[in-house]
């Protein structure tokens, strides 16, 4: 069976499609870019939101949360986690999927992990293709959840419209400092578990942090996802940046700007398989006995090699 | 003045020339590679050991008491450490710098800070070189320190000989998930701050999340920077790395694996770069508003752009 039908079911929000569509596009290969190409022109009416922190801030409760409050607002919603699954950790969020998971029964959510095996390139490109099956399948609200602080992540968090930044009342200075390529791109920042204690500190923490930078800081905001504290004014935050991006063309030049980073991102990935097929295995391993013995050093030798895959001479820049 | 005549002066050890060949590698142009590759012949002395993990675990401290201990076996020392200074949270670690720094005074020490600022691929670029000159300059060991745990964070470690992964007593579960890609390439695992509570109970999940992964587990310590315990049989099992790497050829192997690795990010780097300046902006930004409008799928505008690119079709594989 080919692409389209596929597609065409998907777009009909057909539940069993848009299982097997989520499975297609995590594999990344040929089909799942035919698919994603039969889906694309109907993608683009969600809203994309991104959730992003470190492990244990609560950022699966908080979805739980607002996926509660949303179906109360009668809006359907879509969520793909990135799970950092590995053979050795397999399952230790399970807690939280499976709080996520009870609205499972409710036709107007869709929750979906993916693991984050593969190539940077490859989990970035999965998440997003997976957020365009539910885009294209009708859900109003996508829900990018990605854990970490990484290059990936950032990946990840450049490709949504709202950057929702999760923190706890009770991470370090330390750990706050290592967010902090996160924390310049958020739209909006929520200290979540605020029944905690250290909130306040957190908020002034976070505060004094947003006022060293340039720029309009983000809005600062408190939530609970036990006690359902502030998570009614999050959905509230979360359509004004909506609003927001919508005046101006504001919206259409961030859209412009995230196709041109993923397309840059499908060139690196491209080329690289393709310079890699090129030389071939054998010529790969010569020229790193080369480097490793030290007979070249590696700036010479890769120039080398660049200009075998380009097959003539760069001209001069 | 060439790469050349500042090279020679490193290898003489001149700590003048050593100070400026370090901000000349940081920058990552031509001048750098060129000083690289005339370093290059007189790298690969050194063992390089890289000690990676979580930010607030008390690496600094750690490697601190790590050079204190290497200079009473009358060891040379060099540290790059990767700092996430932003300017959000500059300095956050400065504390732990300064410790490192009263062995400044001793030349058979050097530390020097980078800033993580630009590329993923520069940054490893700019820790590999930085290590390479002080390799060149004599000193024994080179230690690299890095913190978090994205891609960058995974290709640099890569790139040591010796992985020491150091956990604190105090992390949590998620925490430790996010670090499974670390604790699959680590050579030695230490838990610092062992003069904490739950260092053992730290030890025990570490433990049984070895035993669940295949393969022999790498050893598993218990180091303390404040009282000094463990430090030194923290030494003697890096040094007991080296002997077993340097068995049977596997020093070479691993070297060979870690030029190839070096090789690729060096052509995905430079394709990268020629294919932008290939294409050219206008181009780029025409390619960007066919996604954002949804005129055309990213897949199918990547495949153009790479025929571009490469000038001619690619051979079907």
């Amino acid at each position: 069976m080919g692409g389209a039908s596929l597609a065409d079911r998907v777009i009909a929000g057909d539940r069993r499609a848009i299982a097997r569509a989520l499975s297609v596009v995590e594999r990344g290969d040929e089909p799942a870019r035919a698919l994603v190409g039969a889906l694309f022109p109907r993608t683009g009416r969600a809203h994309l939101v991104g959730l992003t922190g470190a492990g244990g801030v609560g950022k699966s409760t908080l979805i739980a949360a607002l996926i509660a409050e949303w179906r109360r607002r009668d809006r359907t919603v879509g969520v793909v986690a990135v799970d950092p699954t590995s053979a050795l950790t397999g399952g230790a969020l399970l807690g939280d999927r499976v709080r996520m998971e009870e609205h499972h029964a409710d036709r107007g959510v869709w929750v979906r992990s993916l693991a984050t095996r593969g190539a940077a390139g490859g989990l970035a490109g999965a998440t997003l293709d997976a957020a365009r099956v539910l885009d294209a399948a009708g859900f109003e609200i996508v829900v990018v959840e990605t854990i970490g602080v990484g290059q990936d992540e950032l990946e990840v968090a450049r490709a949504v419209e709202t950057v929702v930044l999760v923190e706890a009342p009770n991470l370090g200075d330390d750990v706050q400092a290592l967010k902090a390529g996160l924390l310049e791109i958020a739209d909006l920042i929520v200290v979540g578990k605020a029944d905690l204690p250290g909130t306040d500190r957190a908020l002034a923490t976070l505060r004094a942090m947003l006022h060293l930078a340039p720029g309009q800081p983000p809005p600062l905001l408190k939530a609970s996802a036990a006690t359902g504290q502030g998570v009614a004014a999050l959905a509230d935050a979360i359509d004004a940046h909506l609003a927001w991006l919508s005046a101006d063309g504001r919206r259409e030049q961030r859209a412009r700007a995230r196709a041109r980073a993923e397309l840059e991102r499908l060139l690196r990935d491209e080329l690289v398989r393709v310079a890699l097929t090129r030389l071939g295995a054998p010529n790969l391993d010569q020229a790193s006995a080369l480097v490793a013995s030290r007979q070249q050093d590696p700036y010479l030798v890769a120039r080398d090699l660049i200009q075998r895959v380009l097959h003539r001479p760069e001209p001069r820049t």
